[in-house]
């Protein structure tokens, strides 16, 4: 396995890969590689001739108040994983060539960033889509594959490509989580002990969720009023948000009456977790 | 020659020809071809093996004042005179196609987009600059033609493909004039007889400052007003905006020091046109 840093080099190798009728995946991380990423990379390997793994904590997607500085950064550690797990590049750019200091350049999308993560990060979005357009133009990819932890940005992503055209297949590989239900993140790094059993009410929230909606429940006001009562009664618990929305348009939904997502985002401590459930309900229900 | 509308249709090609290893270009245009655009055609001739002409009139990058109604359109026309000028496929999407109706992506070239005409077109240049980053990822061009007439809109696209890295040569092909100095522009079909006449004086104003200027002149604000004078004493105009900017950031300069443009956007009766004139100062002088 190889690691570039250089755009320039990044992109002439795709671009040659690509006349050499090879088919290139990308699988864009900000690094901090766990066992959700590995199966990105996995599922990337079954797809492509050539696997890219961007390692890259993109400033521009963490607000002024977020983690920026404290993100965990280990390169060395993600090279040997992501190799094992199937990846033939790593690109690790510097942030100095992504942004130069006149960078004036962005890619947005609009209405399904504002809300969920979109409402309490804003700008978070436009970073996003910024980054991987410019990841895009840089690797090439025919597949590019996301994890389903970030539901909305898979979402945003998906309209991105479709609405500007770029020629690559989104997949979205399903949320990796512990034994006990906890989503793979690599911020769950800053939780204590404690904590950590804590977060546990973010996915036991949602299956409580589906299970309301099993036993026939139809009012989603009703179902998140449940799960802010059972996410309250955890200590350190803070909900930043509990939404319930169509799987593709993110609009909120009243009442189930088809597929929805159940969305959180909730603060443990000083550290914000997401998760989220996508929920099958036959529309005749 | 062949015409292709389908979105799908053009970037399975463009992904063909890139796999057989041909060299693709992309002349945007919005139609109505001139001198102008013929010139571009031809220039991008000699430098890929398949050109795309792309005639798309499009409608995000009118303000709601403005003349996208009205626009002259003809196709066929068009196509006769991409194909003598060396075009071999024309790519005329259409509006719905480029826009569907949840169409909700954007790409903004900050600061560039400021002044000049963005200033007077709020709005402009991200319609622009969204569209050519669609073409660019249906086309897959290696190398894209645009007029100097319209000088920033190049300086944009050129910083956008800088920033977002787009694997594209950005050419910047000279002004065709009439005779007389007019620089041709599918908008000068707007204009009467009289106006036509009248038009004359941008060009006349732009040769005039730099006529002053190479006579020594360094400060910006004293050859604007003489411009402003002279075009003030053209009955039927009404000057949008006349400025003296860097080459490449578009800042305004005060004290000429080096090479400058001289841009300016006039009315001649209802008719809002641009012009612009590079001029060469010997950084020592």
């Amino acid at each position: 396995m190889k690691t570039v840093v250089s755009l320039q080099e990044m992109q002439n190798s795709a671009l040659r890969w690509r006349r050499e009728g090879k088919r290139i995946g990308l699988v864009p991380t900000m690094g901090s590689l766990h066992e959700g990423h590995l199966s990105l990379i996995t599922r990337c390997r079954e797809q492509v001739d050539i696997v890219v793994v961007s390692v890259f904590v993109n400033p521009i997607q963490f607000g002024p108040q977020e983690d920026f500085a404290s993100y965990p950064r280990d390169l060395e550690r993600d090279a040997t994983l992501a190799e094992k797990a199937g990846a033939d590049y790593i690109f690790a750019p510097s942030d100095q060539e992504m942004y130069p200091p006149d960078f004036v350049s962005l890619v947005k999308v609009e209405k399904l960033t504002e809300r969920l993560c979109g409402a309490s990060r804003p700008g978070h979005f436009q970073g996003v889509t910024t980054v991987v357009a410019k990841l895009f133009n840089l690797v090439q990819p025919d597949v590019a594959v996301f994890g389903a932890k970030d539901y909305q940005q898979a979402a945003v992503i998906r309209r991105m490509v479709r609405d500007l055209a770029f020629p690559v297949e989104i997949v979205v590989a399903p949320i990796v989580r512990e034994v006990n239900g906890l989503a793979k993140s690599s911020r769950n790094q800053y939780l204590s002990r404690e904590e950590r059993a804590e977060a546990l009410i973010l996915y036991q929230s949602l299956r409580f969720a589906e299970s309301l909606i099993r036993g026939g429940e139809r009012q989603a006001a009703d179902i998140k009023a449940s799960m802010t009562e059972m996410i309250d009664s955890v200590e350190r618990s803070r909900i930043d948000y509990i939404e319930i929305v169509h799987p593709e348009s993110l609009e909120p939904v009243e009442v189930i009456t088809g597929d929805v997502v159940i969305a959180l985002a909730v603060f443990i401590g000083k550290t914000r977790l997401i998760d989220n459930l996508l929920v099958h309900v036959a529309p005749s229900s």
